[in-house]
């Protein structure tokens, strides 16, 4: 028990910190273009601000999980999911389970990889580092390939690694939400199929899907794992991934079972298979109103090929909004680099003299929620903004101008001169 | 991959059947009491009809985990489980993770039992079967008291069984949701605590908690997983599960590590103890919006002894109503007794020459979901009726009444005369 609860005080002191006053509704403007009550702009890595309708969604009506009109949604919400990832590939699979992001790890700690099997971690922070965790926990052995803070492996360490020994998966952080560090999948993936073809290629990508491009199948992915809380735009509650053919291939020929029960993807196939066939069946109760508020976010963005890509194309831009004005400000991200940086959220780090203990809830007191730093080696030194889904898609929202007024005028008011 | 492929063919046919037919609102009458759109009321064990308040707090604005609102309101919800539980004990500790009813049970085969232990199952159907499959996947060794279709295991079976070896954990399903047997978990408890006092006492509640009395403390229990979409009555998406202090000492003094990742305890238990203590804390991101409609639906009945076992009495009283009304029909329910039947559902033989594909979808047309049959030997011989949360609290909303009026008639014109 040591490890988490020693983690747990570090995450409580560096989540995003905030005083226990409540938000004043007199300063709330940014959503005044909404149907939702005042609050505080939600501007963290996920959980992020909703479109209206996608909260509606949230309070549709009891329904049986086995109601046609929800076998319809749920069955449409799967195929929205196969466009999501630009996946012609029929034999691919999509899921959609109740649970965090994080179940994705234990599915496939748990399906592809027997115990003792070789997996290698390519490390960007934090959250790749659980991955590892949760890899050792269903008895898999991990080496890691490790980048600098803000920095990612280089291909030449990963086709070194590569030739060291044979790894059954190698994992690849798309986002690491702890660092905002991009990694480049499309490249690992085309090394991974030259060095070491028989390797499949997992993308943890809970803080990457829906605002980084992902073609799955033209990079040659093998599983892809996110939530419905980050840029897809939906509540937190879901577990949403993507497996390809081989993937499912190589779970069906384990030699020793599956090692999860409610994250057994043999359990899942057959009720996924079945609801996008229009038919209901049953393994474990499907979170009705989370799929219904699933279903409406994917209907927004994820119809075609080119409306997944102009959501990309979005996020791409308000990305370069925010690290100019963040550049014009004197201040350094946490990636190095523009390149290796993610498209849904800045890491910044903090000038001399200012502390997150004073920014954070001095900005809260603004009505904008950011997020503390996670990184532990770094953690008290940095800050994070989230900006996804229609705090990207939608500027007429004005989130990201609010945010970025009140960072410069509250860093003025803290004694930083940029 | 054969065993759930099979299983799934026999759910597919016998999970509640509808045509794809759409509800008529015209018909819709039951509901006129609530803000809600008019749809079918959905009469099944589970997910249930909402109360108004519950399905609006699933639409709350976007909030950080760690938000001091969501914080408290997080808090609160712990409290309100262990108050929901009658526990006293500040050593017991509830938890609330995102996922289905059923991480419940790889919570228990994880963290409670350490691979080739020995656990006794009391099997009263689907669901008592399902826990053991899971608890297999984790390497428990399991042995079965099986009762017949629609029975309970008798005490002395259940002595016998526990004298043959020691036994690491039993697992009782209160209420399997699949015959509507309910388990005298009082009585097999004290019999646990005197014949084999080290065994852990575990319940499958889902179908059970706030539809049935649970003493927690006075009891000696020493794990209740349930779910908030059955009597609970919000909407599906978390597991609710509450442990004794000798539960949790149990996994902190384990030989080997915790067989999963996101079902495991000592990750979680640091969070919720935060949680409850008005801090934030991280292992993975909770379903903000689920919570706040757990912590409504919890605030709505479980604020004290009394408040929780008015519930209770309420549901005895829907139930008695719903079998009285089946017995005056000259139905019989599957379960054998009044004594060992659920107060929060009830499964129905078919009369002769009716049958659920043209019984089930014309109580639909009426305005009315109920669900077919689970248990494997029986699934088209019977029909189930939930009658949990507001349609058992409030009878002035005509749930019950509505859907006894339209079965009578249903059956009537289907050709069974009572």
């Amino acid at each position: 028990m040591s490890r988490p609860a020693a983690r747990l005080g570090l995450l409580a002191n560096h989540l995003s910190k905030q005083t226990t006053q409540r938000f004043s509704t007199n300063e709330a403007s940014a959503n005044a273009m909404s149907n939702q009550k005042p609050h505080p702009l939600t501007m963290i890595p996920g959980p992020i601000e909703f479109d209206d309708k996608v909260l509606e969604a949230m309070s549709h009506y009891a329904e049986a999980h086995t109601a046609a009109p929800f076998v319809q949604t749920f069955g449409n919400t799967l195929k929205l999911t196969r466009q999501l990832f630009l996946s012609k590939d029929a034999n691919a699979q999509p899921f959609i389970i109740a649970g965090s992001g994080s179940l994705g790890w234990d599915i496939v700690a748990s399906n592809f990889v027997e115990s003792g099997e070789n997996v290698l971690v390519l490390n960007t922070g934090y959250f790749s580092s659980a991955f590892a965790d949760c890899l050792q926990v269903y008895g898999a052995k991990v080496d890691q390939v490790t980048a600098p803070i803000g920095d990612r492996p280089t291909l030449e360490q990963v086709e070194a690694a590569l030739k060291q020994k044979f790894y059954k998966v190698i994992t690849i952080t798309h986002v690491d939400t702890s660092t905002g560090v991009l990694s480049d999948i499309k490249a690992i993936s085309q090394l991974v199929h030259k060095v070491s073809p028989d390797t499949l290629v997992v993308v943890d990508g809970v803080c990457s899907v829906a605002s980084e491009e992902i073609k799955f199948d033209e990079w040659g992915l093998d599983y892809v794992l996110t939530a419905s809380q980050k840029a897809i735009g939906a509540p937190p509650g879901l577990s949403v991934s993507y497996a390809s053919a081989r993937a499912i291939k190589t779970v069906e020929n384990r030699k020793t079972p599956v090692s999860s029960y409610f994250a057994s993807l043999p359990r899942w196939i057959p009720v996924m298979k079945a609801y996008e066939s229009g038919k209901p069946a049953y393994f474990a109760t499907p979170a009705v109103q989370n799929v219904y508020a699933l279903h409406e976010a994917l209907s927004q963005f994820a119809t075609s090929d080119e409306s997944v890509q102009k959501r990309i194309a979005d996020h791409k831009a308000t990305s370069d909004k925010v690290k100019d004005a963040v550049a014009n400000l004197g201040l350094k991200t946490v990636a190095v680099s523009r390149e290796n940086s993610a498209h849904g959220m800045t890491a910044v780090y903090l000038p001399q003299g200012v502390v997150n203990t004073d920014l954070l809830p001095a900005l809260l007191k603004k009505g904008v929620t950011l997020a503390g730093g996670i990184h532990k080696e770094i953690a008290t030194k940095y800050f994070r903004i989230g900006h996804m889904g229609v705090s990207a898609t939608r500027p007429q929202l004005g989130h990201v101008d609010t945010v970025l007024k009140h960072l410069s005028e509250t860093l003025n008011e803290l004694g930083y001169k940029a």
